[in-house]
């Protein structure tokens, strides 16, 4: 019996996923720090170059359709900055914790919907035995006006 | 001289405290990934089940003391889930990030009596030699309307 | 050829930069954890004692300038409290996560800015080669009413 293990790289292939250029900061700080086998990555944003492809708050200007969209916007950008990092998605042994902050008015409570636009994602392109353990929090604001705000720490392959 | 040291199970027990079952995940994540001897749980909220203990806003719906209730609750889910992640509550040799999450008004400041009510649970069960670092932020809201979300990083003993 | 590499004492001596005493805690938690190289800071506010040096909400009381002041002091505990923590500023190898957390108004877009102040003074005393990955949220309400908290992960030289 042969078993063929599939990649972060091929699945990302085979699901037709074209990553945008990884963001850059703006401000006094660098994408990411490695620290042993963890990677820190900064938060990453819905955003196109420097400035939020969706902007607005969920439960007042945006729905959970649109929340979707910026996590997913936002995670698109979490892989394109890790692939910069590491060179290869396949380094990536395991998203350890995955933050997911939703700008929403005081009544919105269906945070984990929109938060999970960008954790299938990144099950999707990491595989199931990577999925992360996940913080989710509705906040004020995020910089740019952008609705969703991601944090990654990656357990990275040092081999 | 004879020292009698007492584990976190035995002051559990001592405490008369009965813990719920652990929470499961309501979207695309795990309950928790451990990376070295780090274990990073995902936030816990004040609930039962899949419902809210109690919901609502410090400083509109909810005062100190029903904050600390909730904040109480999601701490017993966070015991909860780490005794199931873990076998015994034993092997966590430090608590060493708690992060606490408060659904509040702009005008609300008393979060850290609010907080104080999760801290003080897991000194008396992990120990006075045990007690976190601390995150506490007054967010617009959480999942499910919960006033209060916890978010732990704990030091597993490996041997 | 001479090669002299300044440190972070040295630089903040050369920036004329008095530090407070370190803040403590008000609640059930320590001002730090130490986990093998790894540092957790608990959160810093914009505090002088246990009293808020700066209090309001971003967009709506303060505006960036204001903010800004208030991230700088908040910086200023943070390395109060790593010095009191490690002895010395020096054996701090990398900041790896700063996670600024502002109190801002739904229609607040400038955190970026107000977090800047916060991390240009960690950069000028630990230097270029140590700057940290970032994490900015606006937040409903902090701690005493503080417009500014910060979160600090340090890399720590263990020899």
């Amino acid at each position: 019996m042969i078993t063929i293990s599939t990649t972060a790289e091929e699945r990302l292939a085979k699901l037709g996923i074209h990553l945008p250029d990884a963001p850059t900061p703006f401000g006094a700080y660098v994408p990411a720090v490695q620290t042993g086998n963890l990677l820190f990555l900064s938060g990453m944003l819905a955003t196109s170059g420097h400035t939020a492809a969706i902007a607005g708050v969920l439960g007042k200007d945006l729905d959970v359709k649109a929340g979707r969209e910026a996590a997913y916007t936002a995670a698109l950008n979490v892989l394109a900055l890790t692939k910069k990092q590491l060179g290869s998605l396949n380094r990536v042994s395991h998203v350890v914790r995955l933050g997911v902050y939703v700008a929403a008015t005081p009544e919105f409570t269906e945070h984990p919907k929109v938060a999970d636009a960008a954790s299938e994602l990144l099950r999707d392109v990491f595989g199931e035995e990577t999925v992360s353990s996940r913080l989710v929090l509705g906040v004020a604001s995020l910089p740019l006006g952008s609705p969703v705000e991601l944090e990654a720490i990656l357990e990275v392959r040092m081999d």
